[in-house]
């Protein structure tokens, strides 16, 4: 077992790198998540002062302008700009987020357990060593007064003895090497599980991350072509109101 | 005076006019220099937003992967302009507006003025047309006594004792003239000059609105166009990234 002892010790280190990274992961996710609500709330806000200009422009604008209806028209397209540009956000890129994200606790909970596991293991591990220990000194201990009484008992005892000795040392030896192999079971099924996910999981963070930005890249790539376009608009109303006005 | 003070009654209702319009434009200016104030404070909030988010994928982004100089360059033009257009906007269509704004307290001030004097013209009206109502009545009632008087008076003194009684009432009588006068030249001194600006003034609104509002719909335009440019390369980069991680 020392030499399992040592490859255990260096399989968890190998194990910690995999936990470290998949609570970096985390983390990183985490933020995005935060960011990304920031953002949107900031979009809203965007929104809202921006409806707030442009309905006090609209106020402002006389029926008999040139150009009131078009302007009436542009407040009400860019009002829909802004809200599509923040719903197809929160469905699309926030969502894909927020399910990339709602996998981390029950795995971060399988980490904890396998942690608990491999504590119950190292105990069952040792108990076991200590049993084995003493088996031995009790063997070499038995060996000897086995011998001196043996050679006073009438030959038919002889080895029965020392056999009921050594049975009795041997039951709990046999308890303990299966309450380790049990231990050892529960243990290992989730360490193998693990050893297998968190990699694929560390690796699908790429495939997010470039889903949560493409998908916001997106959608703001034709939101600011859209709203150039509504503001080439708006350019030209008041163009129009500047040559009413020197007539 | 009666004639003159319908006159003057038509007159005050016209200018009336010019100050309704005075206070709604002082109003409309104030609302949309409230509302580009807001706007700009949101454009530096999602600018912020929008920063946080990007600085969130620049530190996940690790240094193998494909595109990360273009990311940081990305980040930095990305911010480059959110700063750009907060300056342009707050350089240009603001200080247009403040600098519009700017003029309002003096003008409204002297219309103020102009009512104190007005209540002053009133007042020296009414006093000098109740000297005028007494003068008449003295005149008729001089008439009387003074022909008694003359009767019983030696010929060389007739006509001296009603000149000297019709010499004080005059006395008053024109002191409140010139007063009238003075009142009349301070007030129509004002009242022409707040009759000339307050109209101009008045037009002068279109062309402000269309200097805001057109300032800002053309760095609008451009912000949104280059913002749409910068959202197309983000995507290039995670499309760059997707399938590095296809390999």
């Amino acid at each position: 077992l020392q030499k399992l002892g040592k490859a255990d010790e260096t399989r968890d280190s190998a194990f910690e790198e995999l936990v470290a990274n998949f609570n970096k992961q985390m983390t990183e996710g985490s933020k995005v998540q935060r960011d990304l609500k920031a953002y949107l709330a900031a979009v809203k806000a965007m929104h809202e002062a921006s409806r707030r200009l442009q309905d006090c422009l609209a106020d402002m604008y006389e029926p008999d302008w040139f150009g009131k209806e078009e302007l009436d028209a542009l407040v009400e397209d860019t009002d829909t700009l802004w809200l599509d540009y923040h719903q197809n956000l929160t469905d699309k890129s926030l969502l894909g987020l927020d399910t990339y994200l709602a996998q981390f606790p029950e795995i971060k909970a399988r980490v904890a357990k396998r942690e608990r596991k491999l504590v119950d293991f190292d105990s069952a591990r040792h108990h076991f060593a200590s049993l084995q220990k003493g088996k031995k000194k009790d063997d070499a201990k038995i060996a000897k007064p086995a011998a001196l009484l043996e050679m006073a008992a009438p030959s038919w005892a002889q080895g029965l003895i020392s056999a009921h000795q050594v049975a009795q040392t041997n039951l709990s030896y046999n308890q303990a090497e299966e309450e380790l192999g049990r231990a050892q079971r529960i243990f290992e099924e989730l360490n193998v599980e693990l050893q297998d996910e968190l990699p694929v999981l560390w690796d699908s963070r790429v495939g997010v991350y470039v889903g949560t930005f493409q998908s916001l890249a997106g959608h703001q790539e034709k939101f600011h072509r859209e709203m150039s376009k509504l503001s080439h608009n708006l350019n030209d109303i008041m163009t129009k109101l500047e040559e009413q006005r020197q007539l």
